[in-house]
């Protein structure tokens, strides 16, 4: 049997999203169970598929297909397709597998031709009503077929009320609108050269190919790549008898929600429009009543659509968004789907589901989507303050929250002013890692140069802090202090308020509201501990983003990264000593002045951590990053130092490389300078042991050798750390132990991980540096040519982001199933960026991991993520 | 049973070589066939693992062992150890499992003291004998156990026969002897702070010590990483009965091979000393005989040892190179092992062996070593001219041959000057890729900075041009036209020749003779090709290198890297249009300049392989590579250009990259770029056709594609070489095949070659960047960290020279596996530097290519090593 293309409303399913779509799959559910349903067809996703295999055309038989649903349609209604005498009338809808609201096109009233028009004015008793419906198709088809621009109507349109001397579109009339249309068409046969067409199967199979070629328009695409949907899935086309909500003022259209979208609250909630197409409500000319208004209009009608929605919450067992048309007092629905809603909707809903039995708990954890949590992390601007403000510029949704302050322009200045007790927002034409100390005091960081992955971003979503970058609008002039922004000057006593969820600069302040953990969110996270199997911890390299995450569920610190510390202004001066040292004596002398400072550091976080695991990874940069790199920088530092420039010159010039990612770095550097390795172990060590005397934790400190790649890197490393780790318990009288594991970051670490595990006591996959290995490209590098690896769909997600299941997944499988063969109880953790991101999370726990690492304003995602992941496929 | 750590000789044999040594295996096993061998025993290789283990100390169950064997000895021999009367004295060496000649230290007349030095002097009617033997072994003993400088003992010894007014030892006597002896003495207790070791067992444990610790001396431990041997293998200890050849004129001692060790020649060959030890001919200080002499001198003993060579050799099935000792007209054997030979020996001695029906085929070609062939490979300085000649300095070996010519210092000047006919030696302080063409034209290359992966010398390796570099006592100047070494001035009217095997730098013209491939070596590669199973092609760019290695013997082209096309002095300009086009317009008439001169160079290549299979690799490097890089520079090319100089900064500016290694490059930029892969299609495919047409050589052009990470980028590139090849086709009427396939040298290829695979129509695996990408350190910057490496024993080898089995080898092995999966036909290669390694090609053999690809001057090393590996390891 050939295959089928197209399915009657009545023959589909709700579980036959795939083929049909979210849209058709829902409208035969609808169907099915009863509802009144305007009659119609699905095209399936394959025919979308089928479409582009076959070089943007729809096959013959698929087009056989659509007409006998078609001819079957005409018999259901009693209507008749392109007939004078009851002329059937069709919407043409896309409908994909995921929802993508408003991404693809959409035709109304298609079927109109000037003979049709006539017998719908006959049929309706309404000339007016029926040109104007016609004029409508005209313009669609138009826009949406044949791309004439949408504005060139328009224009028309408001010449004839112009004329007229009106200011609605209702208050034209038949006449004015016959004349519209004739318009109309003067224009569509001026910009294609050829008549609007006539023949409404021509019109029919025209519409269908639009809306499957809408499936690649840019911003279809766009919005794929942001949401994961892959470009193979295409999109249906829906069919459907046309009803009329604007056929008089017995009619009208409206959407609703079983529930508060925004708040969650269990009421109907919505909005209608009599006498008005559902294209009316969204143009906001007129202001659409509350749906409990329907009560009093027409309380049948609204009876009837609340038992509805009460039936479509129960089959679906979910919030239902949907959407009706009243024709002459009859009601009919349109479409009904699960609601998007609000975070803390979601959250809300969830509880109330659980409690009135509906859903269990483990229900109620799959329907949430953890990366939506984010938003009620971060602080956010007063919903009323903001609604008066109006943005002056936009840059890059960098780092999510809100944040008001007066201007520093330096990372000094940021740190003085607010240890006075001002606040501030940073704003850098872009931030190294010197400006680390001014970030942590500022309210929010704002740069001129720079992308998502820029310096000033990473760090700003790893602190939680708010930031906006690349926002090129903005003119600093460090020297003078000021900015300017669209020719407005601003000055370090002037407010600005950055939005980091959307990349909005204002240039006023206001007023910001902290994030709150409502009593639902705790539940949820309570539920989520409850199912998962995967420990949660955090990446932390101060006490602050400790205690945040501490704060926030973080069951420990899976990465300590050390060299972050060493950036602070009062010890880079030691660390740049140590790497112009000319023997060990030197260096060791140095790193005796950074031992006490790294010391404490831990201590900080160790107490925050209240005894839960740290684990904390050697320095891991190269020696070059500690250093300026301009000939007039090295000539300051040169004289600070009592060295020639030379003699710095040179060391600098010693260090260059040409691929530092690729170069002297990680434990390589501990084996060139063991001393490195002892110093810190030490301070590690000894944090420990204080803190453990002085609050009583049971500290077992966890040291991560980074960018091991062969089993003897690590033998050497080991040695040095367990001889510096014994002496300072045996010195304490202490009898704290300690583990020495590794990062698996280098493909090589993951392909001969049974022999790393002899030596490593855990593993902490960094998938950061493992993806640029596994893919040979450089994050700092791989942004300008990306770009033409989605445009050409080579990639559809970034592998930065969300793990590469394929290739570096492969690898981490592998490397826990060796490191696991040789060491039963290998503990096995992943710390790179994609700790935090559910679907790599998702991964993780099926590969076996113990834990996932991530920065503190993800934890709770993570716990979510964690818990769904046990719940598709619980651990044994 | 406990283990036994001391065997007697009577109790080895030649098969026990790993765990009594090279040395120890053979006297057992001359023992045991009957052959005259001074008793003794050996002290196992597993004694001196175990002596490291155990924290350098020799377990008293070790030395119980050793004691109760020197018993035993004593028994035998009749003799005393430390005994007045009928003193034992013994030898005690070093024997490793492989040979490492000159690499451990040897003490002779070990059991010599005050007393039994009477002894000896009593039995032997000789008390100068006596005392001279002592004097040498407290100097051996003192220099070897104790790290007393050696020259201090010579001094002595001059002052005493200056003090007695002769020039030579044998002129001193009994009593300068004897106060020799006594001064001596003296040294070592002002030296030691303690009185020469009067017990004789102390002296035995401490010379087994001694010899265990020279396995780790920083000469043993560079001999071991030239040669693989690996650390862990240990030496084994052999203490032997001392026999005497100077105690008188029927005594002596020589050294002889069983054929000519320079020319192969089966003749006995080798030289002896009458009244002599074997340090004394090894001295030099009196000239030996050749062996031939002993015939006229004592009959017996020649034709005794005549005899004993013959069996020998028969024994061992291989040409013996033995140590002789006559004592009192009686001859022992002292060692006997496989001769080392020269190349040109080798091949002789194996076609012999087998012509005489003592080795088969296969045996002989096991028994060459791959890499010896390089030497016969590459032109030589004329011997008695080079006899004539001094070094005037010395720099890194960095490619082999030898060449001599006027010095060229530009590269523009070496072509021209070539041109016309002159032999130039090019001098630079480093090169970079536009000088290729002077390295072309020159006999041989001089750098003064960079080492032995710097690009002169890989370049150099790559052509098979003799190149010195890192030679940083030549002083250049490049304004003036002059070089300065060691005060001297030369200038480019002067000649220099110099030595890539040794890296020595000369300043005469030397003659130089070609490589000449003898019969013998004509012989032994058609042997090769006879067993071997992997194919064998070359790494070519330009039809001088196809042409060498076709005549070496390559069964076609493994990689032809383009890019080294476009830095020709005529066509960098258009590759620069190209890159600074705004537009595709403005690139693809750039790339038209650049369309016909590849093509050119693909005809040349495709007319050398005369129908061989030619694989060439589309554009790799990223663009900035072809734009200079500083202001000066950029601004010239600008002028030159029409530019201004922002414009071209500008692009050179954005083409700048953090780690060039991991970003646009490769397949990247055809997908950035697709035009670049159509053009270079169009020439590969347009040239292809019309040597097919005016040659009649059947061509299929396998076009292949770099960098690959993802299958569907390779399908990306694809789609426009098919297009553009079907294209070139079709206009020409022709019936040409292709093919397309990918390099695999990026981690994430080899993890979905099963994906990759069902496009590429082949794989070729550039070892050099999995390697890098696998290890994550990139060659440029390793050199500076590895040497830590080996020196603390992380690594024990280089693995960009041999393949890291366990790491890159996997990847390689898995992608193997996985892309026959998809395809069983899958052609798969190797054009790494790997390549051409006789162990990596073993690997690629065993886990099944179809071919390695390597420079034209190491294709007759992969044909034997091809043939070794499928001997030991036959494919079905």
């Amino acid at each position: 049997m050939a295959k089928k293309f197209v399915y009657k409303f009545a023959e589909g399913k709700a579980d036959m999203r795939n083929l049909l779509g979210g849209k058709g799959a829902n409208l035969a559910e609808m169907t099915n169970i009863g509802l009144p349903v305007p009659q119609g067809f699905t095209i399936t996703t394959e025919a979308c598929t089928k479409y582009y295999d076959d070089g943007a055309k729809i096959d013959s038989s698929i087009q056989k297909e659509i007409f006998k649903n078609l001819e079957d349609l005409e018999k259901v209604t009693g209507k008749g397709f392109g007939k004078k005498e009851n002329p059937l009338l069709v919407s043409v809808r896309s409908g994909a597998r995921a929802s993508m609201p408003g991404m693809m096109d959409t035709i109304l009233n298609l079927g109109l031709n000037s003979e049709t028009v006539e017998g719908l004015a006959t049929l309706t008793n309404n000339a007016r009503f029926a040109y104007d419906s016609y004029r409508r198709f005209i313009q669609m088809f138009a826009d949406v077929v044949m791309e004439v621009p949408k504005p060139l109507f328009e224009e028309i349109l408001d010449e004839q009320k112009h004329k007229k001397g009106v200011s609605l579109d209702t208050e034209l009339d038949e006449n004015d609108m016959k004349e519209v249309v004739k318009k109309f068409k003067a224009l569509y046969k001026k910009q294609k050269k050829s008549e609007f067409p006539e023949d409404v199967r021509e019109q029919l199979i025209l519409a269908v190919e639009a809306v499957f070629r809408s499936w690649e328009n840019p911003r279809a695409i766009v919005y794929r790549r942001m949401n994961d949907i892959p470009s193979s899935w295409g999109t249906a086309v829906n069919v459907q008898t046309m009803v009329f909500g604007n056929m008089g003022n017995d009619c009208g259209t409206g959407v609703a929600f079983t529930r508060n979208p925004a708040t969650g609250e269990n009421k109907l909630y919505g909005e209608y429009l009599m006498n008005a197409q559902g294209e009316d409500v969204v143009a906001g000319i007129r202001t659409p009543s509350a749906i409990a208004e329907l009560k009093k209009q027409n309380k049948a009608v609204y009876e009837q659509f609340e038992q509805i929605s009460k039936t479509l919450e129960n089959h679906y067992k979910d919030m239902q968004d949907m959407e009706f048309t009243i024709e002459h007092g009859k009601l009919f629905m349109l479409q009904t789907r699960n609601g998007k809603r609000t975070a803390k909707a979601a959250l809300k809903i969830a509880v109330d589901m659980v409690k009135s039995g509906m859903w269990t708990e483990k229900d109620a954890l799959l329907k949430i989507e953890p990366k939506q949590l984010d938003s009620l992390l971060h602080p956010q601007f007063e919903a009323s303050a903001l609604k008066k403000a109006t943005p002056i510029a936009v840059g890059l949704p960098a780092s999510p929250g809100a944040a008001t302050g007066k201007i520093a322009f330096t990372s000094a200045e940021a740190t003085e002013r607010a240890a006075a007790g001002e606040k501030v927002v940073l704003v850098r034409l872009e931030t190294s890692p010197e400006d680390i100390e001014g970030m942590v005091s500022s309210q929010g960081i704002l740069t001129v140069r720079g992308g998502m992955t820029s310096h000033a971003a990473v760090v700003a979503r790893g602190m939680g802090t708010c930031c906006v970058a690349g926002c090129s609008a903005v003119v600093v002039d460090e020297n003078a202090k000021t900015l300017t922004i669209n020719g407005k000057k601003y000055t370090a006593n002037d407010y600005i308020s950055i939005d980091g969820s959307t990349g909005n600069v204002y240039g006023t302040q206001i007023q910001t509201v902290p994030a709150s953990l409502s009593g639902d969110f705790g539940k949820i996270m309570s539920w989520a501990d409850k199912y998962r199997a995967l420990s949660v911890r955090t990446n932390a390299d101060n006490p602050r983003d400790a205690k945040q995450a501490y704060d926030f569920g973080a069951e420990g610190v899976g990465l300590c990264r050390t060299e972050h510390m060493f950036f602070e202004a009062d010890r880079i001066m030691a660390v740049r000593e140590m790497i112009v040292s000319k023997t060990v004596e030197e260096r060791e002398k140095a790193l005796a002045k950074i031992l006490p400072m790294q010391r404490k550091d831990f201590e900080g976080i160790y107490k925050e951590m209240k005894g839960n695991p740290v684990t904390i990874r050697l320095l891991d940069p190269p020696l070059h990053e500690f250093l300026p790199h301009t000939d007039a920088e090295i000539k300051e530092l040169a004289k600070e130092m009592g060295l020639t420039f030379k003699e710095l010159k040179e060391t600098v010039d010693n260090l260059h490389e040409f691929n530092p990612m690729l170069g002297h770095r990680g434990c390589r550097l501990c084996v060139t300078y063991p001393e490195i390795a002892a110093m810190q172990t030490r301070a590690i060590m000894e944090a420990a042991v204080k803190v453990n005397k002085e609050k009583g934790y049971k500290i077992t400190p966890e040291i991560m050798v980074p960018l091991v790649g062969e089993k003897k890197e690590l033998d050497y490393v080991k040695e040095y750390i367990v001889k510096t780790a014994e002496d300072v318990i045996k010195k304490a009288k202490s009898n704290m132990t300690y583990k020495v594991g590794t990062m698996i970051e280098i493909p090589r670490a993951a392909l001969t991980a049974d022999k790393i595990a002899e030596t490593a006591e855990f593993f902490s996959f960094g998938t950061n540096d493992l993806t640029q290995m596994t893919y040979g490209f450089s994050r700092d590098d791989a942004g300008k040519f990306l770009k033409d690896y989605y445009a050409k769909k080579i990639f559809e997600q970034d592998p930065f982001a969300r793990i590469d299941e394929d290739g570096v997944g492969k690898l981490v499988a592998m490397a826990a199933k060796l490191g696991r063969q040789t060491r039963k109880d290998l503990k096995l953790g992943i710390c790179g960026e994609h700790g935090g991101d559910p679907a790599t999370i998702e991964f993780c726990h099926n590969v076996g991991l113990t834990y996932v690492s991530c920065s503190p304003f993800r934890v709770p995602i993570a716990r979510l993520a964690a818990a769904q992941a046990n719940i598709k496929n619980p651990r044994n």
